[in-house]
């Protein structure tokens, strides 16, 4: 068997059981999806369709109005919140598909005001200590009760989420509470996204906003990872040669054998998304009869290769195929390996050529 | 005037006179378009039928069978040549679009034989010191006539093409020169990509492979690029803010401001492509009135957002956008800032939300 191509796995079933385990964290707020990024890249349409018809998830976040538009016949009922709002770029998509939008800014606000979408309440984004989107709160203290009237819900969005015990997180939820007491009683709320929601009960509010750790990330990094995989990519094996001492592997012969080696070349590069950070430091695996061999990716990730060093794995053959992300090596560790975090490592998927 | 996406600006006319260009550098050789990895993230679709119908293109380059059968109606009548070879993963898309494998290693010469398709001649890839995809001289050796007779053309791949004077450029030369006799005599040739064209005439032989130079990246960094730049890619401002001496900024609070700033939200992040190397490093760019201002990207990048500092900007208000790339700032100027090369940036941009 010759194969060529790399081949992602997406299993939605995990997608789903980590949708219902975060829902069991968080037991009173609405758990809303977040699909942005086409569902951080592993396709919005089919994650939106298993959430909503298998998981009951009726609430959605997407990044940009077309992305709202795009999901729209996966979730009919749904309501489709859109993180960067409503522009002249975004109109027609928010007319289109009925989208809701964030609004994060007084001249965002007028926008709306002068374009409403009847039936529909915008959320408000309050800038709580992030300083990214978000009404500050001198813009708070200018809005007009009519104004404050637009909305249907608050959100915010945490800094530091991810770290229990930041003095961030404190702070952020104090501003949160006092911000929605001062100018918003009453007011359904949403603070925080996956990290927040591990943070306990005082941080969920309304409804909890499900991203990374729907996708397998762990976003409480003090603790074992509660989520299940979602993600695996593996690429066939096209060749397997014998490097003797003294070559070059490579692009600017950057890897040179001290020793005879035994190399595979494995299909699949920079190109499919696998940083390019990881040449010469990083590695592929062969999961074979209950063992894992390791083989050190040597010289430069090219844009449709990696080689790799197969000297101690036994059985490599072309038409086998090399393991990049599984249970065993997750986004998370392919993000530590290669200086970045998970979620660059999962929207960068969509770039793989397996469909 | 209010915009939430990005714009990614493909200027397809420098696409063509890049073509142009290269094919007077190399007016002996046939002129290859390489159109893999989805044209290197452009759009392989757009890219193949402006050269072929405005620049006579005759010959392709893909990695994937998948992708040649995607461009072959593009380019009816166009040789369509995949780089990763033929397998049973790929022989259809083969059979549907007539296209001419690239036979790396014996055991996909094995397949082809037990799959030939009538009409085509399929390349050889010979090893010369790359050490990646290609027989090495031990399996040419093994070659029996009725073997070599099947290819229609050899080929094989420089390590550091792009470094003139290195010492992997004469030797592969010269071992590919030595090959062909041995092996291959008189049959027709290709070594170099973009880079080994700007090595001269001995490097170009029957077929130059263009493809970094085609979308502007300088693969002869040795000399002033001569190749047009073809990509700009712009994104809204959101928001603009004051940012307290004292507040942080981003993810994981790394930015912090020693005195006040005014900073803006850009509506572009990792999720578009943007590096999150970049965070705290990179820069972005307001070229107004015929000057360049550039604002330093602060805190961590985010999946849709960069936040960067305008103190010193002037006049930048919601609406206006900011340039992450143009003549000014190429992909290989982010490349570089990014710790990685143009070329991987380029195929990132196929995650640019503007379409």
């Amino acid at each position: 068997m010759i194969l060529t191509r790399p081949i992602l796995e997406i299993n939605f079933e995990n997608i789903l059981e980590n949708y219902q385990t975060l829902k069991k964290i968080a037991p009173k707020a609405q758990a809303a999806a977040v699909v942005k990024d086409n569902a951080y890249g592993l396709g919005a349409d089919a994650v939106v369709r298993k959430l909503y018809n298998e998981g009951g998830c009726r609430n959605f976040f997407v990044a940009h109005g077309i992305e709202g538009e795009h999901i729209r016949s996966a979730a009919p009922e749904a309501n489709i919140f859109v993180l960067q709002g409503i522009g002249d770029d975004s109109l027609k998509s928010f007319q289109n598909a009925r989208l809701i939008p964030v609004i994060s800014s007084p001249l965002m606000l007028e926008f709306w005001k002068a374009h409403r979408l009847p039936g529909i309440r915008p959320v408000i984004n309050i800038e709580t200590g992030l300083n990214r989107l978000g009404f500050r709160e001198s813009d708070l203290a200018r809005l007009s009760a009519e104004d404050k009237a637009e909305f249907g819900m608050m959100m915010s969005h945490l800094a530091c989420g991810d770290e229990k015990g930041h003095f961030m997180n404190e702070h952020q939820l104090n501003n949160f509470i006092r911000l929605r007491n001062l100018y918003f009683p009453g007011l359904p709320a949403s603070l925080s996204a996956s990290d927040g929601t591990f943070l306990g009960a005082d941080f969920q509010f309304d409804m909890v906003r499900l991203g990374a750790a729907l996708y397998g990330i762990n976003t409480a990094p003090y603790r074992e990872n509660q989520m299940k995989n979602v993600v695996r990519l593996k690429a066939p094996v096209l060749q397997t040669a014998d490097l003797p001492a003294g070559d070059f592997v490579g692009y600017s012969a950057t890897y040179r054998a001290t020793s005879s080696r035994r190399i595979a070349i494995v299909s699949i590069g920079y190109g499919d998304g696998i940083p390019r950070a990881l040449s010469n430091v990083g590695k592929v695996f062969f999961p074979w009869r209950d063992e894992l061999f390791e083989a050190r990716i040597i010289g430069r990730i090219s844009m449709d290769n990696i080689i790799c060093d197969i000297t101690e794995v036994p059985d490599v053959a072309v038409g086998e195929t090399a393991s990049l992300l599984d249970d065993f090596y997750t986004l998370d560790d392919m993000g530590r390996d290669s200086g970045t975090i998970g979620y660059e490592i999962l929207t960068r998927l969509a770039q793989v050529r397996s469909v």
